[in-house]
């Protein structure tokens, strides 16, 4: 179980509802880029993932039939847009761990993408889903930057505590499912 | 020919030169973006070819493979990224045409999102590649827009002249090989 980092205002920790469990975060973040772009908030969508074609089959009078392809390594992040008029980029993760997120789980051209977003002046981040607690947390790639720092003669991961104490919680709502733009918000206002 | 609108200082325009030509304008843009990634310019990349997959097999010590997938539309344009603290968003066209390139191979769904960006701050522009001048233009997208209004009542084409009037023209250089962000700071410059 997390402690939560005391404020002066008591907050009642959000946890993922009944509907929205066993739902991928994948879909939620999808549902909430729609409910996003249609409301004229955030223009934000998911990339393709990155496939390799070797062979594809022309069949007459149907269409073209890809018969051969690999997975590829994606080179950036899965998401990214325009928010408040500022680049926005990030990548999710999930984690079952009961106490800690591993940071071999984020590829190393991920790291890069991000650190290359954020000294260009973006909004660059991860979201993670702590499944142990039902959560989903922002973390600022400045925040990862200190740990991934910390990694290299230390502790090769962070504890739960430790996003939860340095992250922003996702507030989930009926729309968008999670309002994660509004964690960017409390985000920004820190920064500034 | 297009007659090229004379400025006060008379401008040379720039063609592909003969190490570019037959090189598809897909192949200078990724080169011109790692170049631009790699010397901190800016962090733009194109977005995987969106796949739809049907089928994938597992084989014992070897690579999932998929062995079933179809082509998507993509739902918004190939390209996007951060440049001087911006957003930036665009699409590549190419036309074999002599003298205008027709508005309906622009898709919709492309429009659409190129208007979003735009409405959001964001940088938004088609690169058209004018094959019978060797030339490639940065059309902004408000001037998109103008043509696209025009072609509601009347004509429903841009004519090369049109383009080349209202573009930016793209310059060929050693590294990048299309210095295509020189065109976009012309015309950021003219916004202000």
């Amino acid at each position: 179980m997390i402690k939560y980092p005391t404020t002066k205002k008591r907050y009642q920790r959000p946890r993922i509802g009944k509907q929205n469990r066993g739902m991928a975060l994948e879909k939620l973040i999808d549902a909430s880029n729609q409910h996003y772009r249609e409301s004229g908030r955030a223009v934000i969508h998911k990339k393709p993932t990155p496939v390799q074609i070797v062979n594809v089959d022309y069949p007459e009078r149907a269409r073209a039939k890809i018969t051969e392809a690999y997975y590829r390594r994606p080179s950036t992040t899965d998401y990214n847009g325009i928010y408040k008029g500022r680049y926005i980029d990030f990548d999710v993760k999930e984690t079952h761990h009961e106490t800690s997120y591993a940071l071999k789980n984020i590829h190393q051209h991920q790291i890069e993408h991000l650190r290359s977003v954020h000294r260009h002046g973006g909004i660059a981040f991860l979201l993670i889903r702590v499944a142990a607690e039902d959560a989903i947390f922002l973390l600022p790639f400045e925040t990862l930057e200190k740990f991934l720092e910390r990694a290299k003669t230390g502790r090769k991961s962070m504890t739960l505590e430790e996003i939860a104490a340095n992250g922003y919680i996702v507030r989930e709502t009926l729309a968008p499912r999670i309002d994660y733009l509004e964690a960017v918000d409390r985000y920004i206002k820190g920064q500034a």
